[in-house]
């Protein structure tokens, strides 16, 4: 790539770019370039690069120098190419100009269409095409557009000015009746004329000067508004959503214009060339008639399906089946297309990789593999963790015939399945601060727009009265795998009264409804939702991705149900077992761990635990059953005390009278247990420490149930984990008392029960000192929780204050995503890695896994294998995920070698979120020591691969120095 | 030092062992062997060395195999140097055995004298002195210590037989009146018969078998006490209080006995070479006529002063003297002597570094510099922290003529010279409670034991009614610097009243007294004390500390007065300036602040802002004042906001009323505010995060007043540092804010002032991405308080309730010192040095402080200076002891490199409290890339000196295999 190239053309058969581009070109441009050059039939035009807008914005939004000249220069070219200048009073060349960002987001950026039309050219227009009604059309859609998009006026200003004359003149000169739509196309030209006069007053009235008459000033004006769109709230707020990092802006392109509201052999239209819902090898989307792409998009007419658009016009529908079929062979993917006719001649204004639900991305994956389209390492990668969260959505419980039956309201357009049930709201900041507070909401909108992604993401469902299967809302919903019904338009909303209508019956905000979005159907109640029947493409693609992966997942899971619950979800193991949940699951297990808690002295602390002995020996006899033949790592209690004891008067009373103890004593024991700061108090291993006899009685419940299932055939893995642990000596006087305790109950019993001791490395001085630590531990489990807490000094419980801050790009922006959910890892990640690093050079068998939030987390699993982690453990429901992380990771960085170093930075940069390397060569250091890690490349390598680093060579070079 | 060789012998002028083996020998056992070696009066005798302890510990309190074979051999040695044998029954050797660990615990370990009297022996040793009272004498001394030392019978049983047979058989034989004192030497032959019956009676009735008769067997029991001693609680307690570390037990000496209480010309002293209380050049001590040298210690009796020796026994002081110069001449230094006289002739039984009060560490120190004994660097050396500490202990305020006279209540031996005020308190326990409560209190007791160390610590001063200034109580306070009386007689302590009687004055248990340590005089009432006059030799001392060292010494400092007085102690600059407790200074800076807090939008805050900004302003034009010419680092504000507002309703009213809010609000406001760790939370730099308009206040108040000093002609460094950072890109945003409120009010003014931006180092993120947060930071100070709670997370606030354990080396012994008070080096430590190498990495010329508590301990100091710090800074009265321990650092680190690689682990284990290195290699190799290091050696090299790495030629290996 040029540096000073900052323009790509296309057009002719021939093209600049190319479908690899898209980084420079975006998706649009890079998709135009590929169809232009494999010879579909594309309007000519041209792509201004990404880089332009990252050096608009990085210079303070100026454009670079040079690129006024390139643009004349491509602009001369297109205009020679199609035969056609802009501005030309007789025959103007017309353009649209649109963003295209190298990720899709949808309906986040700006287009603007019909470009190059004047007050002289509009008439050239129209005496050329013949048709002077389509040319004012034109015109007046696009000053609407540039007096909105580019320059910030209201389009609700338009629209008002379009509404008064549709209701007046044209209402008046048609004789339409009162309460009947006046429909768009029933303007005619002196109407037309009236309202191109009076959209210009109100850009005037607005922008102080006229409506540009110089087709050159339009064009930068155009140029200026797609780039300003990139940093437009709602498109930093989709990509924070998204989690769309590493992208340095939007491109724009500049294309011939072509009409799709020419008369009815004309139209627009949006498919994909399979169903995007389901995954089925059919050809699926919609098409407006005598509409521009604007049309379809917004959802603001019903538009038809390709079946009919097939009996409408065969000749056009073969040339499009001719093109999907093109597409697909040469993109090895779904593909979502968007096109116009123009007069019966097929027009293809982009194609790019489809958005699809989770069970088409399972289905379209698995049949493409069938049809050698792909190999499966490909239908790995192509899984994302929204996918597998998507098929685990719920549906209506099929049982609740009656209820179903009683509480139908009405039917829309299915667009995207699985099913909701909550609380109506109509706005998406209502939406955002209910599910704050823990409700469940149902988001119904007349339509959808950009501003209310964040309330959509805070929906259970979504439920517009308009649009079609491609609108806005169906778009949004189905890349998130949300439930989702559009078109829906018997509904009445009236916001307003925060209350819809369907006929005589009334939906009010707050009041609950039922989405079932593979229906389409509402229902007025609350109905029972079940787990879905898992398709057989979800089980191939998992089996596939067990196949490829080298780190194995475990669960964290609490009682015999979890653990056998997440056995079938794939889970090899239990990564953590938090006993003192276990505490709380009765109110005589609760009795006893309280009277522990308050006992004065050693004797009667060991009496309360007495009482606990054989419930928790019970519950291990239960989990290690259910995990017959695979580890179990057991935490030893770990919140502080103070957690476990009653804060209120009358609770504490209870506690006193039930275990015999007066009230003062209890009260004063639970003030005196009250700690200023807790995540940093008297907890984890810090309690064992103090009452060792708690370490006993754990100890001795696991292994007595690991003894007892021993006998009985069971095979037992129990580890035994310390949590907290800070210190080598710490540990080691722990890890002491845990083996007098267990070894002296198996020698006893009689049985060969093997365990291991190992701790969580969960506070920053454990990792560092880990080399000491994993002296005595057999293994090691990040608590990445804690360790992201203290690493960065920010308590979970008190960052809502200031976190939501920390990770929008358009404020301090310091995370790309939050590092609880995702792991930190440029900061907390190097802790890890040292973590493991030095535990391994001290035991080079020591077992490393995590388990926390992150374990479950894609890219923090993909992070965890780079490191050498042997396992991740997550919540069940999250095994899936980490299961298809682990795979893809190592097609990944396979492919990463393969492809060799260059190409790197880029390609990962994307993936963790990271700058590219040159800067962090110091703190990346520590990794070239990793000596333990698997696979064909070392640990340290494959770390530097997802932090970005140039090359392997680069680093040696600072190692060499530094001898 | 063969491994095998248990056991040095000396005797005869010659010696196996020397003054060097302190840490195999003991510091006792070493003195007796150079003493013999170099010709002075040493009875024979051999040292079991303290790897036999260690031995002992390590493998469940067994003696080594080869022990025994070693003390047989040693013993026929022994005999045959003396011409005696133990146990014989005509003429039999009789040994002490006594405790030396290298390190002096003066009381704490265990003595046994007379060793080797049987029934039968004793009778010998009576017709071969001629003198049977004496030999009965030393037999009943034996078996009580014997009793009551190896074998753990009560001392008080023995006693109080003594007691009945004194107040019955003696007085009554003697005619002695009731009232009046029996004295030990009015006991006769018979009685002591008698005595000697009763106490194997006592013997036997707690034992349950005979005294032993066979003297090896009792020389076993001897030496298993002295090695279970060094366990003992009290041991224990006194090695965590005075902070040794690295020692691994105590060495036993057997000594052939010499008897000072063989009639009036024979006796028992302590000397010291010099002055210990004020250093000056003169022989001073206490001798006891016809005694045995346990009687001197524990201040039974009181002895004479050197001089009256001197006319009692003309010969033998003459040979002390002798001894004095020689042992001066040849250790260079002030010497602690235990010496008998046996009928005449002078024996040497220890000799050791003499403990001296902080002022006499100066005085000798430089005294011995102009006597040329020693070096400048020699003298800088021998100054400990607490001689600092001591130097600035207070004095009564003279100008209290009236009070002192009219409150004047008793006079006793001023033992350790300083004043203290408090309330009296009579036992160890209370004074440690009191002290907790924040009590200052006087510890009064007859005499103190080991078992009083604690309470001894807790007190501001101590007081005793028996003992010299050799006396438990004397040692052990001097030691400390803490203002301490002895011997005061007329002091009637009735312990279980809770009072003490002078005459008819009572004094209760919470009364207010105070101690004049320098005049040894008592007053009833709490006197106003001031700060001494600083000796000459102090102000030598410190200018010959900051000729050598290099690190630079800063103070923390909130306002212009505490910034002139760390001036005066010699800060050269402040380096960390608390803005915000500026704010509570006046009621109307904490109203404003509140006013700020309490703010619901940017225009209200802005308001209160504008009130403070002229009352910051100002602050730092005193500052910038006191400071000319040196660098002043202002924090801007850290603290959660929660921090300022008022928690109680009553407050939160009044503040409501003057700020004009509804009450409500504030009420809100204030719990809005609450969080679960606020160490984790909302503060630091996330506050101007938040509210960047405080910032802009903060920034316009410093550097304004810079600007108006810089009119005035007074030189300003203005460092602007911001708390709490985690992030480059969050400097970033807060440095660029920085410098375009700065930049634009130094334009406007039309000064040259040049002022630095950078931040602290607190988080442990922020030390990881050093090398990114350089790249913004000019400078880093280490914020050790902060990292230290988020590296061992752990809550200062609440660590009380676990700490102790771990600091506790019969507990958890995680620990060496309180990581909040010494810097946690292997862990925190590990962390402050990768934030300097990796911040040197990006900026090279990166000027690097630490700020807090560990910034004016000695320890710490050193570990800063290693690391390749550009300051410390500390609270101002800490900023000599900083200056003196740069200095020191300096020259260990010199001799450590003089002496070679193979001496250091051993001589820097004890400095740092660290293992040696072998197992540390992988976590040190950080240490390996530190470039920007100066002074001869790297930082790397340094700070591996420090922490005992055997040979930089063993580090670069493994980085060799790194390549």
């Amino acid at each position: 790539m040029a540096k000073d190239k900052f323009i790509y053309f296309f057009g002719e058969g021939k093209a600049e770019g190319n479908g690899n581009m898209k980084n420079l070109l975006g998706g649009k441009g890079a998709g135009l370039a590929e169809m232009t050059a494999i010879g579909l039939p594309v309007p000519a035009g041209f792509t201004i690069t990404t880089e332009v807008c990252d050096l608009y914005y990085k210079n303070g939004r100026k454009y670079p120098a040079g690129l006024k000249d390139e643009l004349i220069k491509h602009l001369a070219r297109l205009e020679r190419v199609v035969g056609k200048k802009l501005g030309d009073p007789k025959d103007p060349l017309l353009v649209s100009v649109r963003s295209g960002a190298p990720i899709s987001m949808p309906g986040m950026m700006e287009t603007i269409l019909n470009l190059g039309l004047t007050d002289a050219s509009v008439e050239g227009l129209a005496k050329k095409t013949g048709n002077r009604r389509f040319a004012l059309d034109a015109y007046r859609r696009f000053i609407m557009m540039y007096g909105s998009t580019a320059m910030g006026i209201e389009r609700a200003d338009f629209d008002a000015a379009f509404d008064r004359i549709k209701d007046t003149r044209t209402r008046r000169r048609c004789g339409i009746p009162a309460g009947q739509k006046v429909n768009d196309t029933d303007v005619n030209e002196e109407e037309l004329d009236a309202l191109i006069k009076e959209f210009k007053a109100i850009y005037k009235a607005h922008i102080r000067s006229d409506f540009p008459q110089n087709p050159t000033e339009q064009l930068w004006g155009a140029i200026g508004a797609v780039f300003g769109s990139w940093m437009a709230d709602k498109a930093v707020t989709y990509r924070r959503v998204e989690k769309i990092t590493g992208v340095v802006g939007t491109a724009v392109n500049v294309v011939q214009m072509v009409f799709g509201n020419m008369g009815n052999n004309s139209g627009t239209g949006v498919c994909f060339t399979r169903d995007p819902n389901n995954g089925e090898d059919i050809f699926y989307g919609d098409y407006l008639v005598n509409a521009q792409g604007e049309d379809v998009v917004a959802g603001i007419r019903t538009p038809i399906k390709l079946s009919e658009f097939e009996k409408a016009d065969p000749k056009a529908y073969r040339q499009l089946v001719q093109v999907r079929s093109t597409l697909e062979k040469h993109y090895h993917d779904m593909q979502d297309l968007e096109f116009t006719v123009e007069e019966g001649k097929l027009y293809m204004l982009q194609c790019r990789t489809g958005k699809r639900s989770p069970i088409a991305a399972f289905t379209i994956a698995v049949d493409m593999v069938r049809e050698k389209l792909i190999s499966k390492e490909d239908a790995v990668l192509r899984i994302k963790d929204k996918d597998i969260e998507g098929i685990f959505y719920p549906v209506i419980d099929p049982s609740q015939k009656d209820e179903l039956k009683r509480t139908y309201l009405v039917s829309g357009i299915d667009a995207v399945p699985g099913a909701a049930a909550g609380k109506v709201v109509f706005d998406a900041k209502t939406a955002e601060e209910w599910a704050a507070q823990g409700k469940t909401v149902i988001l119904v909108r007349r339509e959808t727009s950009p501003e209310d992604v964040g309330g959509m993401h805070a929906a259970k469902g979504i439920l517009t009265a308009t649009g079609g299967k491609t609108s806005h809302a169906a778009v949004v919903a189905r890349g998130w795998g949300k439930c989702c019904i559009v078109g829906c338009e018997k509904m009445d909303i009236d916001y307003s009264r925060r209350l819809f209508k369907v006929g005589d019956k009334v939906v009010k905000e707050g009041d609950e409804i039922t989405l079932n979005g593979t229906t389409g159907d509402v229902y007025q109640t609350s109905l029972k939702l079940i787990q879905p029947e898992l398709p057989d493409a979800y089980q191939t693609i998992l089996q596939w991705a067990d196949e490829i992966r080298r780190l194995r997942v475990r669960t964290n899971a609490d009682t015999p149900y979890d653990a056998a619950h997440a056995r079938k979800l794939g889970a090899q193991g239990i990564g953590l077992c938090r006993t003192e949940h276990m505490f709380f699951d009765t109110p005589e297990r609760r009795e006893a761990i309280q009277e522990m808690i308050v006992a004065e002295d050693v004797d009667s602390r060991k009496r309360a635990l007495a009482k606990l002995l054989p419930i928790q020996t019970e519950d291990f006899r239960g989990i290690f059953k259910a995990m017959d033949g695979l580890p179990v790592t057991i935490r030893l209690i770990d919140p502080p005390l103070h957690e476990f004891v009653p804060h209120d008067e009358d609770k504490q009373r209870q506690l006193a009278a039930k275990i015999g103890v007066p009230f003062e004593k209890v009260k004063h024991r639970v003030e005196q247990l009250h700690e200023a700061n807790p995540m940093l108090g008297h907890r984890g291993c810090r309690l064992t420490i103090t009452y060792p006899e708690i370490l006993d009685m754990q100890v001795t419940a696991i292994i007595t149930a690991a003894c007892d299932c021993a006998k009985l055939g069971i095979k037992v893995e129990p580890e035994i984990m310390h949590p907290l642990v800070i210190d080598r000596k710490e540990l080691k006087i722990l890890e002491e008392r845990t083996r007098v305790v267990a070894d002296a109950i198996i020698k006893k019993s009689g049985q060969k029960v093997k365990y291991l001791v190992g701790t969580m490395i969960e506070v920053p001085r454990a990792a560092l000192l880990a080399n000491e630590v994993a002296e005595v531990a057999e293994f090691f489990s990040f608590g990445t929780n804690d360790l992201t807490q203290m690493t960065l000094g920010m308590s979970r419980d008190d960052a809502g204050r200031f976190l939501p801050d920390y990770v929008d790009e358009k404020k301090a922006g310091v995370f790309k995503f939050d590092p609880f959910q995702s792991l930190d890892q440029s900061g907390v990640g190097l802790l890890v890695q040292m973590g493991i690093e030095r535990g391994r050079s001290t035991r080079k068998d020591l077992k490393v896994g995590i388990c926390g939030e992150h374990g479950g987390e894609i890219n923090s699993v993909k992070f965890c294998h780079r490191v050498g982690m042997n396992y991740v453990s997550c919540s069940p429901f999250r095994v899936p995920i980490a299961r298809l992380a682990a795979a893809q990771v190592v097609i990944e960085d396979k492919r990463a070698v393969a492809k060799g170093p260059a190409s790197r930075p880029a390609a990962k940069a994307a993936v963790v979120g990271r700058k590219p390397a040159a800067k962090k060569a110091a703190p990346k250091k520590p990794a070239a020591r990793m000596g333990a890690a698997k696979g064909p490349k070392t640990a340290a390598a494959r770390v530097a691969v997802a932090r970005g680093a140039k090359a392997p060579a680069k680093r040696s070079l600072s190692a060499a120095k530094r001898k």
